[in-house]
């Protein structure tokens, strides 16, 4: 963890002004309130509801509960010196959760006993805040003053201002002013004039800012508040080479900021937010919050249409990296487990609902969330599940561009029954991005069969490095080594250089989901080891019968210079049998001196013996197969994560690597079969072993590659590729022993029996 | 694994009479048929009542819709050659299953297609049994001949004996003729007077033996089998040390044999099964689907009042050792995963609840196992189902007793919350007994926090060195290091010596939980390190607060030389902190050379810097922790199960271990708390840090041990316990830094506040 210094709090501004053609945004009269979430239209329409919609009364009830307690216990603001997880850090943060939803309460009750709760705690910190240095904890980029980084700060004003919205009207003049200038306005100005550093960017962290100041202005009709949050600080002096905790750039030449700019940047026109779901979920409430915001009190900004709606669009994004289960994809930095039961999914749900047209399967998301939003939107969904309106959410096949203008790869996800895969083929994801081109990670009924590992960090757990990145999350996580994809020579991607990765992307190649049986996503790579071409397609293969649908993975490498070559594959379960010889080792040794080799325990090695290598394994009561082509010269290794981890900060998890070496063209064809399952009740094993007969590749260069695979029902799949031309009319001939094949488009293929 | 050799199915029967006071069992008449488990009158009842009972009519229709399409099947008997989870005997051993079943179908809907495909089947076995010889497979101390052991073959006999008793009376008799004749009798014969090594013991596979025998033997109204079912062979010439092969002796001098035997020896009075719950559930079938006909055909035996009504007490106890999720706990050799849902816990509750007094708290577990049999048992649990007659069936703590006359030790289960305490300090439980005295498990809602291993084996799934036993459940599972107990000097308890294990047991010394604040259970292993006294007292405590229930673990050790002690605890989870400084290593070695440490790697180890040593840990969202009293010397281990494991048979889990050298006599007091949980989806860690400020021995020695226990909200609990007397009225008094306390019986604390 790099030291942070107190050099760049004292930034010389340089009093420019930024050419700018954004329109300014000018109050004309004072806004109404509450305005932000809540309308006093909406209010009225709500009370006048009240017992009639079973989901938002249910909330409501709950809500109440929790809250009564909390307000009847005494507050005494602790003095800010903790980080995530500690004392501080929580009762801050507690507290700003709390205000939120007892304004709200407020509203919908009028039981003045919530907005006395409100004005009482405001004027706390009201009285506090003025007092407070810079937090004493040194660890961020943009340290904030209740909380150790002004990211927390900018979570506690996009709540307190939702507080203050809906008492204001109850408040006197005079209790307005002391809150507005001793506690809303420098605490705007802190976040913002005072950490262009922090606000001054496009990233989640930005976001939070931007909405943070944004939200306050719009409850104090704050115009140079308002525009500053939309379009940024005209002026700043960021030094160009500056970096964050994450070792992403602070600032990228010509770059606009503001909260557009966080719209316009990170969002694909598909709605994927570059840095990975787990992020998206986190920035969804600054965006979509203050969104309604806007769109309550500056309809003219058209929020919800900006970039053809962008921010709707990203709603059904989010939704679609999530597994059977609701949990996100874990890519990029992303802790597991974060599903759509989460606070931000709840709001992101709700108001994509009134937002967005209605769509009734958002419906049964919210049913499964089980809680609305107190507002407007919550009603509306409450309304709607009352009516019996909800339709299921198909999760589909989806293909997701990344880039502002979705040019910049995507990601894929292939389903078939109960398996998804997810192919990352997108660009690097800001400063949270791995280095982990053309990687990829399995579903099983919502099971991790081949995991990503996702990041080295126990949010908000402090005994766990005070609930942040864990040093591991560097020599680990984000190396190409802890993920399902190639390594060249033993290095990361890019070499894991963030300045050459963030200017690269890997290249869509195919996707194709129309014919079920045979849903294919294919990508390239050009940039991760320079001269080397790296070629992935995945394709998920249903045949027509009873078995389940499996995994077909072509890594077709073409290179300037013999290397050797890495293909891990991270499953997890129980090994039950493979099928050549290895060595098992009395003493553990690492793999490899570094780029996360270090964090391996090499368990066991072999050389592939046969044409075809295949290990099966048991995980969940489900028996898994992988099969696939073998030099005679491969090494397979067993490994496992946890080496080099003296604060146990890693989980001790299994791969097997696929080690080719001295090749510079080679193909690795693989297949994944979930095939069978055991019952620890009746101890029956059914279909425990492989179904696949033989997998070969025919021919594969950089004109096309051609595989069979044959089954043990005799059934032989022929499968061809083109590898340079993905146009869908082009017409292909090949000779393959004496027969000749065409078809039309990049990939085809035959079903025969033996 | 040793060879066996065909030499003892050539024992030479001496033909001497062995004295028996039995009574022999004369058929007056020939019996009616059905009569097993099904009865003419029942029968009729059934048939009257269809349509009415809905799971019974639920379990009909389920059980119609499988074996139609089953019978729809075209069979051909293959030859048996295959070990468990290969074809032949999978083949098999679906056959009985559907046998049984079509025969119960003939009887309840007199469809005669189902009566047809059993008379076919049966016609088929006539044909093939006479050309069998022994099976192929030599790896069993009792060759089958549909099997490769004759445990499989009575599991075919018990189930299609009942299938024949079915269709009985439609069979011609010439057809009879040819099945008793061809089938049958020599089936019978074989698996009793042509292996008497497997047939003459007490075993669980003797109990096979002689239910498979017996049943045959009741529908054919053959009393020469029944006799020898009942009583075992009159004559048998085992040698008196061969043994099976688990390790167990065949035969112990004096021993009575048969089926009554087999309830009179294992059986404990409160119904434990010696072998451990994963066995009982195997047994439980044989035992009670057999006293089910013998009710039927012979009531003259009062076969359910045999031995004080120990079977129907037995059903309650295996549902005693179920977790909070119905599996059970895996002392010795137990498989996990094995629950109440299995066909042996059905056919148990249904009988139990027939035949002991209708016991409406079995309905409960009737009702989550969803199904029941398909007789007069069934019908009178699902009737009352319909009649709303479940209640709750409490899982309270309690001791079972083990041995004959419940004289040898005991397994003591504490139960508060959901937390559940398994103390294991009986008997070694025959071949599948683990060397493991005063070893525990502990579970949070049915989850384990400190596991027990289990066996390893893979039962049934062939890849697995044929599912069965693989090498290291002896040079793992079974040896004393793989158990959370105290390992002297790295040796095994008795040496893993099965001939001085078998004939000692641990003593019971306390099990009271009267006291919901304060629920111990105390025992003494005097036998597995000659010189040595080990006494270990389990608490599991209560405090009148929110906070969870917690484990003291009071391990007191008395030598006669000054020994090395390790003590290991198999946490599951995810370590979040330690309280000392160890040291991880570059390269991983194994902990021991033999003895089962050889299975162990060392990950870290460090020294005691604090007069208690601290470890937390999170498991399944869980934070957990473990506080230990120490001496400055004692080493901290952290090892991982799965070193010199060349077919990955092990599981890879964690442990950690306490290791004190150089005591003769010494303490270890030990709490493990569960102490808050964590959300992925909120990121909120609640009581992520221990509530246990200090625990700290006052005195220890063998008169008495005082602890005291300070937790961090300044509350103390002082814990006496007298090491010499556990007679309840016997009063104590003890000065305690000039303080006097003065109690009654073998235990007593006092809460006070700092």
């Amino acid at each position: 963890m790099k030291k942070t210094t107190p050099l760049f709090l004292l930034i010389f501004v340089l009093f420019l002004t930024v050419s700018c053609s954004e329109k300014e945004v000018k109050y004309e009269k004072q806004p109404e309130h509450p305005s932000l979430i809540l309308t006093v239209q909406g209010v009225k329409e709500i009370r006048s509801q009240l017992g009639t919609v079973p989901l938002f009364d249910k909330t409501l009830a709950r809500t109440i509960k929790i809250i009564d307690v909390e307000i009847a216990k005494e507050i005494s603001l602790s003095t800010p010196k903790d980080l995530s997880g500690g004392f501080s850090h929580e009762q801050h943060k507690n507290i700003f959760l709390i205000l939120q939803q007892a304004g709200v309460l407020f509203q919908i009750t009028q039981d003045e006993k919530y907005a006395q709760y409100v004005k009482e705690v405001l004027l706390a910190y009201a009285k506090l805040y003025p007092t407070l240095p810079v937090h004493p904890q040194t660890r961020s980029y943009a340290r904030g003053k209740l909380f150790w980084q002004c990211l927390n700060d900018s979570n506690w004003l996009v709540y307190s201002s939702q507080a203050y919205d809906c008492i204001y009207e109850w408040l006197t003049p005079e209790d307005r002013n002391i809150l507005e200038n001793d506690l809303f306005i420098p605490f705007a100005n802190f976040i913002s004039i005072e950490n262009p550093q922090f606000f001054n960017r496009v990233h989640n962290h930005s976001t939070w800012g931007n909405s943070a100041v944004g939200m306050i202005a719009l409850v104090m009709g704050n115009d140079d508040l308002l525009n500053k949050a939309l379009y940024g600080i005209p002026t700043d002096s960021i030094d160009a080479n500056m970096k964050d905790n994450d070792g992403g750039f602070i600032k990228t030449e010509g770059q606009k900021v503001g909260f557009l700019a966080n719209i316009d940047e990170p969002f694909s026109p598909d709605g994927y937010y570059t840095e990975g779901p787990y992020y998206q979920r986190y920035a969804m409430y600054p965006f979509l919050i203050f969104a309604q915001a806007l769109h309550n009190v500056k309809p003219e900004l058209k929020i919800f249409d900006h970039k053809n709606g962008v921010l709707l669009k990203a709603v059904n994004a989010i939704l679609m990296l999530t597994d059977q289960d609701g949990e996100f994809f874990p890519l990029n930095d992303g802790q597991k487990g974060m599903s759509i039961q989460s606070r931000e999914l709840v709001t992101a749900v709700d108001i994509a609902y009134k937002y967005g047209g209605h769509n009734q399967q958002l419906l049964s998301i919210a049913q499964e969330q089980g809680k609305v939003l107190l507002n407007d939107s919550g009603l509306a969904v409450a309304k709607g599940l009352r009516d019996g309106k909800a339709i299921p959410f198909i999760k589909k096949s989806y293909e997701l561009t990344d880039g502002p203008e979705g040019d910049q790869g995507a990601v894929g996800v292939l389903r078939s029954g109960d398996i998804e895969v997810v192919f990352k083929y997108s660009a690097q994801g800001l400063s949270h991005g791995h280095y982990d081109k053309l990687s990829f990670s399995m579903y099983n009924e919502g099971n991790e069969i081949i995991q990503d590992y996702g990041l080295v960090r126990f949010v908000n757990i402090e005994q766990k490095g005070g609930g942040n990145y864990l040093k591991e999350n560097k020599t680990w996580a984000k190396e190409s080594i802890a993920h399902n994809t190639i390594i060249q020579n033993e290095k990361s991607h890019f070499d894991h250089k963030y300045e050459i990765a963030s200017k690269n992307h890997s290249t869509k190649y195919i996707f194709n989901t129309e014919d079920l049986q045979f849903q294919i996503a294919s990508a390239k790579e050009e940039n991760a080891y320079p001269g080397t071409e790296l070629h992935r397609t995945m394709v998920l293969v249903k045949d027509v019968n009873n078995s389940s649908p499996y995994l077909l993975d072509i890594m077709r490498i073409q290179a300037a210079e013999k290397n050797q070559y890495d293909l891990p594959y991270y499953y997890l379960g129980h090994i039950m049998s493979a099928n050549f010889e290895y060595e098992t080792f009395s003493q553990l040794n690492i793999l490899g001196p570094k780029n996360g080799y270090q964090h391996l325990w090499k368990k066991a090695e072999g050389i592939a013996q046969n044409p075809n290598t295949k290990i099966s394994w048991l995980n969940n009561d489900k028996f898994y197969s992988l099969t696939t082509t073998s030099d005679k010269n491969d090494k397979i290794l067993f490994a496992q994560i946890g080496a080099n981890d003296p604060d146990f900060n890693l989980r001790n998890d299994p791969a097997i690597i696929i080690r080719r070496n001295n090749f510079s063209n080679t193909t690795f064809a693989t297949i994944i079969e979930p095939h069978g399952h055991y019952s620890p009740v009746s101890e029956l094993a059914k279909d425990a072993t492989s179904s696949i007969e033989n997998i070969e590749i025919i021919q594969s260069n950089s004109k096309y590659t051609v595989l069979k695979i044959t089954k043990k029902d005799a059934s032989i799949k022929t499968v061809f590729l083109s590898n340079i031309d993905s146009d869908k009319n082009t017409k292909h001939e090949l000779q393959i022993n004496n027969q000749k094949h065409q078809w039309s488009g990049p990939f085809y293929y035959i079903n025969t029996k033996q």
